[in-house]
C-alpha cells in the first residue's frame, strides 16, 4: 500500500480504513490532503477485494477542515484582471469539489467516524459520505460563513437531503455548533456512542456486516440511493429495471438463496 | 365486488378496505397479488363513490415480501443468450414495479397499517401508500440485500424523501430490523400503536375524516404533493394554478363556505 | 419608511422587522397584505442596509390566513364561459404565488416568528420564509382542504421538502391542528419558545448574529440552498464555483481573515 | 392475427404492416381506432419475430385526425360540476394520449408513410412515429387550432424537437396546410417519393433494411434516442453503459463480427 | 394609448403593432426601451382585446442592439469591491434580461417583422419573439463577441432551439453576418421577402389570421410550446391535459363547431 | 509540446492543430488514442495561450471509428459472472465516453475538419466537437449497428441536438452513408469544401478569427451554449448573470470599446 503525508490507509478484512493523519494540526486539510484523497478513493474503487470504507481523522478531533494556508497561497496567485481571477478561482474549486466527489462516487459505501471538531470543510467531508456516526461529544459547524464566505465544496449542496430544509438555514446562516445529540435528533449522524474506542467499534461491526454482503448487491444499491438524490421516481424505476436486468444474472442470488435455504452464512466472491 | 385470490377488498362509508389475504403464507407477494392489484386500484380510482383506501395485512403480520416462488421461477425462465436474457428481466421488473405504480398514481389517498413483519417488497409496497401507521412491535427491513440484490420495485427510489438520505442508506446496506418505535422516530411511520385492534380503529378513524372533505379537493392536493416529489418549485406553482383553475369553479368551495358560515359538517358529492 | 395599511415596519440595527398588522382580523391576509408585501421584500432586497428580517405577526395570533372576502370577491366576478374564467382565475392565483415569491427570493434572510394561529395562508407564508420558530402553544393547520379546495399559495410545494412526504400527506389531507411541541418534532419549527416574548427575544438574538455576518457570504449561502431544493448536486456545485468566481475576490474574506487572527469581531460593509 | 375495426395489420418478413382501415371515413379516428391501436402496438411489442413496423393509411388519404362523432359524444357527458367536468375531460385526454404514447414507447422501429390528407389527429400521430416519409402532395396541418382548441394527444409536445421552435409555433397558431415537399425541407419527413406506390417501396425497402440487423442493437438504439428528447447528455451517457453492459454480452456481436470477417450477410436471432 | 420615448405603438384590428421609434439611433436600446417594453407587454397581456403581436422597427433597420452609452454608464457605477460589484452586475443583468421575458412570457403571440441590421441584443429579442420573419438583405449578427464579452440577455438560452446546436457555435463564436436567405435556409426566419412593405404585408396577413382563431386556443398552444422548450415530453403531455380540462369547457369549441357545419367563419369572443 | 503516438499535435498563432495520425489504419481508434486525447485536451485547457482547437485526420481519412482489436480485446478479459462482466464493461464504456467528454467539455472551441471516412466511433467524436466541416466527398457512417450494438460513446447523446430527432433515428437505425452535401441540408457540417485543402484553409481562417476575440467572451460564450444542451431557459438566463457578474469586470470589455472607438483591431491577453 503507498505511503501517504495526510492520510493512514489500511486493508483488513475487506474493509478499508482511511484515517486523516495530521493530528498535530487537527487533520487539517492541506495540498497533500486534496490530492491524496482522491488517489485513495479511487484505489478503494479499482480494488475488488474492498467492500466497504470507514473514514475517520487521528487523534482528538475528526478535522478542522481547509488549511488556511492553502486559502493564503490561492488569495496570493490573484492577478490584476478580475475576469481571469475568476476563471482561475472557479477551476481551482472545481478541483477542490472533485476531491470529495471521488468519495460521493466511490462505489463501496464509505462510512464516516467522527470525535471532537467536525468543522468547515470537514462538514463538506462527511456530506459526501454514506452515513455519519460520532461520539456524543462531537463539534460540528458549517464555520464558512465565519471566513466571510459561503461553503463551496459540498455542504450546501449534499447536506439539505440529509438533514432538511429547515435547519440546514439555521446552521448555515450562523456557523452555531451542534453536538452529537443533537446531530442525531436532526438526522445528520445515524448514532452517537458515548466516546471514541466504542465509536469506532460499532462502525467497525457495521463494516464489517456489509462487508459480508453480496458487493454487487451493495453497489447497485449505492448507485440508486446516489442516483435517486438528484432524479425523478420515474427514472430510478427504469434505470434499476436497466441495471438489474444484468445484474440478476448474477451468480450471487444464486449464493444468496442456497444460504438461505441451507440457514448457512453466504460467502460471496469479491 | 369482484372474488380476489390474493386480497380481500371491502367498500364502506366511501372508504375501500383493501387486505393482503394469504395469511398462511405470512401473505407473500405472489404472481395473483401482483396482477389483482393493478385492478384493485383501477377500480379504486374508477369508482366515484371510493373516497380513500386502507392497506392492511390479514393475520399476524403485514407482508414477507416477494414470494421467492415467483423469483424461482424467473430464474428458470432464462435463455442462454445474455442480452436477450436482460432484456426479458427488463421488462418482468417494470411490470412488478408498474403493480406498485398503480399504488402510488391512485388519485384517493392510500394509507398503510402495518402490523407483525414488513419485509423486503412489502416495504416497496408501503413506500408507494400515501401514509403509514403501525403497530409498535412491527418490524421492517430491506431484505433485498440478503437477498444478494438490490431492492428494484420502489423502496430504493421512493425512501430517501420520506426517511432522509442517511438513514435510508444504513438500512438498505445493512438490511436491519426496524421497530415501531424507530419507525416514528425516523419518519418511516406517522404514528404507532400499541396494538393492531387500536391501529385499526386508528386508521379507519382518520380514513373517514378524509372521506368527509371535498373529494375534488383531496385529489388535487394528492396530485400536487405526488408533483412535488419530482418536480421544482416553480413547476409546481404553475401547475397547482393550472389545476385550479379549473377545479375552483366546483361547487365544492361554495357548499364548503356554506357549511362554514352555518357551522355545519358539509356535505360533498362524490 | 413607507407606511402600509396591513404591515408594521421597522429597520433597527441592520434587521427589518416586517409585522402582519391586522389584530383585530386575527391578521388575515387582506387585498393590502397581497400587494404591499411585494413592495417590502423589494425595498427589503433593494436597501444594502438591511441583512436579514424578521416576520411576525401583531396581537395574540400569526395569522388566520386569506381574508374570505378576497375569495368572496374572485368569485363574484366569474363570468359565463368556463374557459375565459380558468384563465382568469390561473393569473389570479399566479399573482397571489407572485406576492409569497418575493419572500422567498428575497436575498436577505427572513425569520417567521409565530404565535397562536397559523392557518391556510400563513403555513404558504411561512414555508416561503428561511427558519420559523414558535411559541410552545401556537397552532398551525393546513386549513385549505375545509375550504374544498387544495392550497395553491406554496404549502404543497415547499412543505414537504422541510417536513417530509409522509407527515405532509396526513397534514394536507386532514387540515389537522399542530402546536408547537409537534412542529418541532417533525421540522416544521427549528425550536420553540414558552411564550411570545422570549419567542421575540431569541429571534432577535439570531437575526443579530446573522446581521452581524459577511452579507455577501449570507447572500450566497442563501441562493445555494434556495438553489438546491430544485436542483442537481452537480449543477449546485457548478453553480456555487461560478458565484465564488467572483465573490471570493470580495474584501469581505480578508476583513473575516483579518479578525480571525486578531481574535476581533469582523465589521463587514454592507 | 386479431381482426380489427380500424386497422388492416399484416405481419411477413419480421415486418409488421399497421394500416388505418377506414377509407370511407378519410381514416378518421373513431373510438375502435383509439383502442385497437393499444393492442395492437403491445402484440408488436411482445412478438419477438417483428422487428419493426410500417404504419400507413388504406386509400387516398393517410388520416383526417380524430372522429368529430367522438368529440361530440365527449362534449354530451358533461355533468353541471365545472370541477367533476374537468377531472373526467383530463382522464379523457389522458386516455386518448396513452393511444399514441403506445407508438412512442414501443421496442420496435415505427415508420409512417402518409399520402393525401394528414390532419389534426394524425399529426399528433406521426410525430409519435420513429420517422416520417411522405408523397410529394401529401397534405399536413395542425388543425386543431381550427376546432378552437389547443392540439393535445402530443402534436405540441413532440412536434417541436423535430421540425424546430419556430416553424413550429407558425403552424400551430394557423393551421396552414403543409405538402410534402416543405414537410421534407423542414424536417417534417426524411424524404419525399412522386407517388404513393413508390412512397411504399421506399418505406418497405427501409424497414427491410433495418429488420435485417441485430434486434437488440436497434432495441438499444431506440431506447437510447427516445430517452435524449427528455434527459441530459451526462444522464444518457451513463444510461447507455448501464444498458450496454449487459447487451454487450449478447451473441449478436459476435455474430456482426463473424460476418463482417467472412464479408458475409449476419443473421440475428429474434 | 400611453405615449412611449423609444416605441411607437398601436392597436387596431386586434392586432397590437409595436415598433422601436429611435430610428435616428438605429433602433439602439436605451434605457427607456428597456423598461418601456416591459410596461407594453404587460399591457398587450392584459388587454383582451389584442389578439397577436407584430413587433419591428422604424427607419431602414430593425436595431443595433443595445444603445452603448448604457453600457458606459454601468461600468461608471462600479465600485472598488469586486464582491458587491458582482452582485449589482448580476442584479443588472437580470433586470435587462426581465424586459425580454416580458415578450418571451407574453400570452399573445408576438411576429417579429426585420429588416435592415438586427444586431448584438437585437438578436436576444427576436429570440424571444414567438417567430421571424425579414426582408432578403436583413443582417444578422451575434455581435456581443466583439464587444468582448458573452451574450447575457437571451441570444444563447434561446437561439439554440431554433437554429440547432452546430451553425449556433459558429455564429456565437464569429459574431459573423448572416442573411435574410441563409437566416431563412438554417431556420432563424420562417420566410424571407423582397423589400419591407412586402415583409409588414405578408407579416400582417398571417397576424390577421390567427387573431380570427379562438384567443383562448391560442393562448394554450402558446402556453404548451412554450412549456416543451424546457419540459420533458411526458410533463407536456400531463400539463396540456390538465390545461384542456378547463379550456375544453369553453364556448370556442361550439362557436368553431357550429362555423364548421355551417360552413362560415366562426367569430370568438375576445 | 509531447510526443504522441496516435497523435500529430502543433501549436501556432494561439491555434492548437491536433491531428489523428495512423493513416496507415484508416486513423482506427485504439488504445493510445483514448487515453491520449485526454492528455492532449488537458493540456489544450491549461495553456492560456491556445485559444482554439482544429480537430483533423491525417491521410486520405478522418478516421474509421474505433480499432476492432481494441474490442476483440475487451470481449476476452470477460470472465463467468454475467454481473461482474457487466459492472467491468460498464466501468469500460464510462472510461471511454470521459475520453469524448475530454473534448466536449474543454474551455476552447474545438472544430472538426472532415475528410474520407469518418466512421462509427469518428461520428461520437465530431458529436463532441463545437462545429464540423467537411469536403464535398466525405462519407459519415452511424456504423456501429452493423456492429450488433448500439453506438455508446456519444452519437446517441448529442447527434440528436445536432440534426434533430427525425433525421437521427433514420441514419442510427440503418448505418446509411451520407455525403458532405447532404451533411450540410441536415446540419450535420456548417459548411463543405471541394477538397481538403481548401477545406483546411478555410477551418484554419475560422479558427484565426476566433483566436482575435476576447478568450474571456469565447470561454463564457461556449460555456453557456453547452449548458443550454442540457438545461432550462430560465436557469441559462440565471448562470449567464452569475458568470457575468464577474467576467464584465474584465479588461476585454476595455479593449474592446477602446479598439471599436479607435477602428483598430483589438489585442486581448491570453
Amino acid at each position: 500500500m503507498t505511503d501517504y503525508q495526510a492520510f493512514r490507509v489500511e486493508l483488513k478484512d475487506k474493509i478499508a480504513h482511511v484515517a486523516i493523519n495530521r493530528p498535530e494540526k487537527v487533520n487539517a486539510m492541506n495540498a497533500a490532503f486534496w490530492s491524496e484523497i482522491v488517489d485513495i478513493f479511487q484505489w478503494v474503487d479499482d480494488t475488488d477485494e474492498i467492500r466497504v470504507v470507514v473514514l475517520s481523522g487521528e487523534g482528538k478531533h475528526f478535522s478542522a477542515g481547509i488549511d488556511l494556508q492553502l486559502l493564503a497561497q490561492a488569495a496570493s496567485q490573484m492577478g490584476s484582471d478580475v475576469g481571469r481571477n475568476a476563471e482561475r478561482l472557479r477551476r481551482q474549486i472545481l478541483k477542490l469539489q472533485s476531491s470529495f466527489n471521488a468519495v460521493d462516487r466511490c462505489r463501496k459505501p464509505v462510512i464516516a467516524a467522527i470525535q471532537g471538531y467536525c468543522i468547515g470543510g470537514a462538514i463538506d467531508l462527511i456530506a459526501a459520505c454514506d452515513m455519519r456516526y460520532s461520539t456524543l461529544d462531537a463539534q460540528f459547524s458549517i464555520k464558512e460563513i465565519d471566513m466571510g464566505m459561503a461553503a463551496d465544496v459540498g455542504t450546501l449542496q449534499r447536506l439539505p437531503r440529509i438533514i432538511g430544509d429547515g435547519m440546514m438555514r439555521e446552521l448555515a446562516y450562523t456557523g452555531r455548533t451542534v453536538d452529537g445529540q443533537e446531530a442525531k435528533s436532526i438526522g445528520l449522524v445515524n448514532r452517537t456512542y458515548p466516546d471514541q474506542p466504542s465509536l469506532m467499534a460499532g462502525v467497525f461491526a457495521m463494516a464489517a456486516d456489509i462487508a459480508s454482503k453480496s458487493p454487487v448487491a451493495i453497489r447497485g444499491t449505492k448507485e440508486m440511493i446516489r442516483y435517486m438524490r438528484d432524479h425523478r421516481v420515474d427514472d430510478g424505476l427504469e434505470y434499476i429495471a436497466t441495471w438489474n436486468a444484468a445484474m440478476l444474472q448474477s451468480a450471487d442470488l444464486k449464493v444468496a438463496m442456497a444460504a438461505h435455504m441451507s440457514k448457512q452464512k453466504p460467502d460471496f466472491a469479491d
